[in-house]
Formats: C-alpha cells, sequence, structure tokens
C-alpha cells in the first residue's frame, strides 16, 4: 500500500501541476488557487480509494495496465478531497491533517485586505466552495478519459455519480441530526449513505468496472462494501471514544463533548439501565466535562455493554466480508489482498 | 425557442421526479432536498444554455435526433443551476427569479429548530453546498448517458469541464475584485471566464460535438462565442445601469451602488476628463445616494462617452460575431438562428 500511495501521489501531484500551469496562464489569482488545493492535497490522505480501486482493477483485469486506470483512482481521490472541502466548510473547520485547509489558507492570505473576521471567513469559506467545485468537475473529467472500452467508462461514471448522490444524502442526515427535532434516524443509515457508497462501494465497483469483472462479482464487491463500510464506521465510533489521541490524531474526547450519536450510544441507549442512562445524559454532550467525567462516560459504555455490542456486531460484518471474499472469483493473491483491506478497516487504531 | 423551452422543462421535471423518487427510498430529507432542488429549478430560468446546445446540434446534424441529446442539454442546465446555487451563497443571497432560492427555502424550514440567525443561516447554507454538489455531479452523470459515439461523449465532457474550471475562475477573480487591492483584472477577463465559456464555447462545442461536426467549424464556434458572450456582457453592464427595472426584473441603480467595476466603468475612468471623475467618485459605490445621485451617475456615464464607447464596442462584436455565422457551414436557416441568437444577446432589453 505504501508503494501504491507514492506511486499515486506522484500522479496527483503531475496533475495539480498541469493544472496550476493552466491557471498561471488565466490569472495569478486563479494560479494561486490551484498551489492552494495542490497543497491541501498533499498534506494528508490515506489514498484508501484509489488503492481499493486500482487492487480490485488488478483483481479481475487479464493484462492489468495500472498506468491506464490511474485516471479513475485520480478521480475517485479528488471526489473524496471535493466532499472534505465542503464538509469541513460545513463544520466551520479551519484546519485538515494537521495544516491549515483551503478555507484556513485564503483565510490567512485575505487577511491584510479584510479586517472584520465573519466578512473575511466568508470569502475565505467563498473560495473553499468553489475550489471544492473544481476538483469535483476535474474527478469527471478525469475518469472519462481512461483509456478503456467506452461502455465501462460510462457504468463507471454512473457508479461514481451514484456515491456522490448518497454521499450528499449522509452528508445533509448528519448535518441535519445535530439539530433537526423528530428525525428518524439510525447511525447505520448515516454509516451507509456518508461511508459506504462513495468509500467502498464506488472504488470497488469502479475497479471490477474497468477491469471488465462478470455482473456478479459486480453485486458481490457491492455486498462486500456494504459489510467493510459499515464495519469501518464502527470501529470509528469505537475510536472516537475508546481510541488512542496519539494514533488516531484526534482527541477521544471530542464525539462525547459533541455529544455524537453514533451506533455504540444507540446501543448504550437501548439496553443501558434507567441509573446508567441518567448517570450518563448528565456528562454526554457538554463542553464544561473534566477528564474524569469522560472516563466515566466510557466507563458506563463498558459497564452497559455497549462496547462489547460494537465489538460484535464489527466481528459480524468481519465474518460476512470474509464469506463474500471466498466467493469472489479471483486468485488467491487477490484475495488476500481483500482479506487485508477487511482487517484493516475493521480492527484499526488510527 | 418557447417551444424547445417548454420541451424541456418537461424533460427537466420528469429528471427531478425520478431524482426525487429515488431520494424518497432513502430518507424524507433527503427527498426534502430533492424537492426544494425541483422547486427552483422551476422557479426560472431562460434556458438558453440548452437552447443553444440543441439548436447548434440540430443545425449540423445530417439526422438530429433531439431525444438522443436531450440528456446533454439537461446537463448544461444543471451546471448552471449548480454554480447559480453556489453563487447565491458566495452572494448572500436568498432570493432567486423573485422566490426563496435553495438557501431561503432551508432558511424558512430550519426556522423552529434554530432560533440564532447566523447559526441557521449557516446550516440553509451547508444545504445549499451540498444542493449545488449533487447538481453539479448530476450534469456529468447525464452526459454520460447520451446516446452517441463514445468519443464524442468524452470530448464533450472535456469541453463541460473546460467550462467549469474557466467559470470558477470567473467567480473567483469577480469575487476577490470586490475586495482584493492591487489585483490586476479588466472586466474583460471577468467576462471572458464567468460569461464566455460555460454559457456559450460549451454549449455551441457540445451540440457541434454531438453533431459530429468538424473540428474546423467547432473553432468557429468558440470564436463565435467569444464575441456574442463578451456582448452579452457587456448588454448586461448597460443593463445594470440604463436598464428598465420592469423589463429586467433588477433595479438599475444596484450595479452603481455596489460599485461593480464594470467595463462601462472601465471605459469611464480611462477617458472622461478629471472634474467628471471627482464628481463621479463621490456618487459611485455609496449605500447613502438618493435616486437623483443614481440619475446624475448616469448622465456624467452619458456625458463622458462611456456610455457610447459600450454600445460601440457592442456593434462591433456583433459584426465579428455576424462575420463567423457566415462562414459556418450550415444551412441557411441554421444561420438564422444564429443571427437571432446573437441579436437577442447583444440588443436585449431584459
Amino acid at each position: 500500500m505504501a508503494q501504491f500511495r507514492e506511486q499515486f501521489d506522484v500522479q496527483l501531484d503531475d496533475h495539480c501541476a498541469s493544472r496550476i500551469e493552466t491557471a498561471r496562464r488565466m490569472h495569478p489569482r486563479y494560479e494561486m488557487m490551484w498551489q492552494t488545493i495542490r497543497q491541501h492535497l498533499s498534506a494528508g490522505g490515506k489514498r484508501i480509494r484509489p488503492y481499493i480501486l486500482a487492487e480490485t482493477y488488478k483483481a479481475y483485469a487479464t493484462e492489468p495496465d495500472i498506468t491506464a486506470i490511474m485516471p479513475a483512482a485520480l478521480a475517485q481521490e479528488l471526489i473524496h478531497q471535493a466532499m472534505l472541502v465542503h464538509d469541513d466548510i460545513i463544520d466551520r473547520d479551519m484546519i485538515r491533517y494537521g495544516n491549515l485547509n483551503i478555507t484556513g489558507q485564503y483565510d490567512k492570505s485575505y487577511a491584510s485586505d479584510l479586517s472584520d473576521d465573519t466578512e473575511r471567513t466568508h470569502m475565505a469559506e467563498s473560495a473553499s466552495i468553489l475550489a471544492g467545485d473544481v476538483l469535483l468537475s476535474e474527478a469527471y473529467r478525469l475518469l472519462s478519459q481512461v483509456d478503456s472500452e467506452p461502455e465501462r467508462i460510462a457504468q463507471a461514471t454512473l457508479v461514481l455519480s451514484e456515491g456522490v448522490f448518497e454521499v450528499v444524502a449522509g452528508e445533509l442526515l448528519d448535518t441535519e441530526n445535530s439539530f433537526l427535532s423528530g428525525i428518524e434516524l439510525s447511525a447505520e443509515t448515516i454509516a451507509r449513505y456518508k461511508t459506504v457508497s462513495y468509500s467502498f462501494a464506488s472504488p470497488l465497483m469502479i475497479g471490477a468496472i474497468l477491469a471488465g469483472a462478470p455482473e456478479d462479482q459486480i453485486t458481490l464487491l457491492k455486498k462486500y462494501a456494504y459489510y467493510v463500510g459499515v464495519g469501518f464506521q464502527l470501529r470509528d465510533d469505537l475510536l472516537g471514544v475508546f481510541g488512542d489521541d496519539a494514533k488516531t490524531g484526534k482527541s477521544s474526547s471530542g464525539d462525547i463533548v459533541e455529544g455524537k450519536r453514533t451506533y455504540l450510544i444507540e446501543q448504550f441507549e437501548s439496553h443501558a439501565d434507567e441509573a446508567l442512562k441518567t448517570e450518563f445524559s448528565r456528562l454526554f454532550h457538554r463542553s464544561d466535562v473534566t477528564p474524569e467525567d469522560i472516563d466515566r462516560c466510557r466507563a458506563l459504555l463498558i459497564e452497559s455493554g455497549a462496547k462489547t455490542r460494537v465489538e460484535e456486531k464489527i466481528d459480524q460484518l468481519h465474518s460476512e466480508a470474509d464469506a463474500i471474499i471466498t466467493q469472489l472469483d479471483i486468485t488467491d493473491q487477490g484475495k488476500g489482498i481483500f482479506d487485508d483491506l477487511t482487517r484493516r478497516c475493521l480492527t484499526r487504531e488510527a
């Protein structure tokens, strides 16, 4: 995976360099936007989506030619980054991967011309909206230029757009869930739309489609995406409360303070007794809690059995994913890649 | 054009209905977003871009089949609407076509759950960001499904994405121009990127590409797009100051109050004498002006010759556009359509 990432990052940076050159010929300010985009793209990211796409393609292609499908892998990453850029605006974040994100960069660069904070942030967010738009558009451009059979490209484009259609639903539901009353929404539904679709189903299916894999295999991969994607999200929920801050790079008290309604919390609320629930509700979703309060929340989630239930659910999803892998019509080496992927996603600590 | 618009609007609404149905099966809140999108799309818009695409296609196709290329016309309109949705966020507008736009609709619908104005507007704008994203993505999906030769679709996708690449530059430059100091930027540059590219070049070229028109014709259409697109923008600048509010549907004092640096203003500043400039600078870009002050601004723009210069420039662009039309390898009827289009864009009063 490290090797792929290195190869991929070179291509991604080459692509940025070529767009910077075009933008430079248009106007220095547009060149600056593309420089900012390049900086953002190189700041971090596991490149898991392009990796999945490339590995699935290799597993199914008779004569794999990674160079030919690289634009599709780039497209997958650009869609992801476009959504992150817009997600950061929604979440009012100016930091991503430990650095200033696009809004943060613009907020800094506009400082000498706009002294009013609200106005400056609005203009910085406006630049980020536009940056996200052009990334989304670039993704489709890249996919349309893949060197493959036209029907495969058309089918891959459909899959990519279904991913965007679903992730927009997931983002909307996740956002509205934080403030709308009376909204009926399970953590599993959010995970399905926010994570399964464009992070797993889309790269798995596009990789297989570009390799010319048969329809039944694509259907299996879509099922596999569900298990590994929901499992990935549940693992994320656990790490958000019980993770090692040094490994995850984010605070494990965040979700409790924010009152994030994850599957873990749903399990607690469905199964904990009234005494535990009363105590929990006094500590959860409060900005004035002490580290001891957070520890007590963790203890309550363990004591109630909620943590174990999530772990069992992840194990169950792991088994379902494994069962699908055995049905895939690929070499043992290919199956090994998928086994490894499941393990990485469902038992990860970062 | 009225006939095309009617036919087009049926298709657009059918497309929305089908997405609403898919969204409904996902979650009522996502269905609501698509209902809001449908409402927004049916609220207004001249459909000039899809019209240009369809007419250019008809002019060049041996056996035109409008139904086959309708998804491309829809794509062109959805890209435009996506950009408008995001542009309204940047401009902090909640009204479009005399109705609440998507942000406005969400702001209203979130009122019972979010009493804080800033928070509610932020959440409404967040929904609009997502709505614009999914519209942009849908545009590419539709284009990929056009019933045409694959190379034509790939080429059309490139052209569409170049249009987005340029319109993002135009939006960014237009926005930054309003507050950044020392930015070197002519009104013509903004017009080129904001208007020529995705509003004219893209529909003209995509229509011709899907009809299988030869390369030299596509090059001519790109030139034609420049003349008619810049002319369209200059006409817009004139209407923004001298237009009839009842016809244009917007106030003709807006541009003066906002201090919009149009080609008209550039002509004034390059050619007016110092006395006129001093008087103008006391009235331009001020929120406390009287209707008499606005009238005086108009008089100064006339007296200085700026208005005449813009009109002459439009006439010149009109002649250049006409000269291109004579070189097009299409029937006289087809040429008549383009003549009519030039006239509509360059002499319009609304």
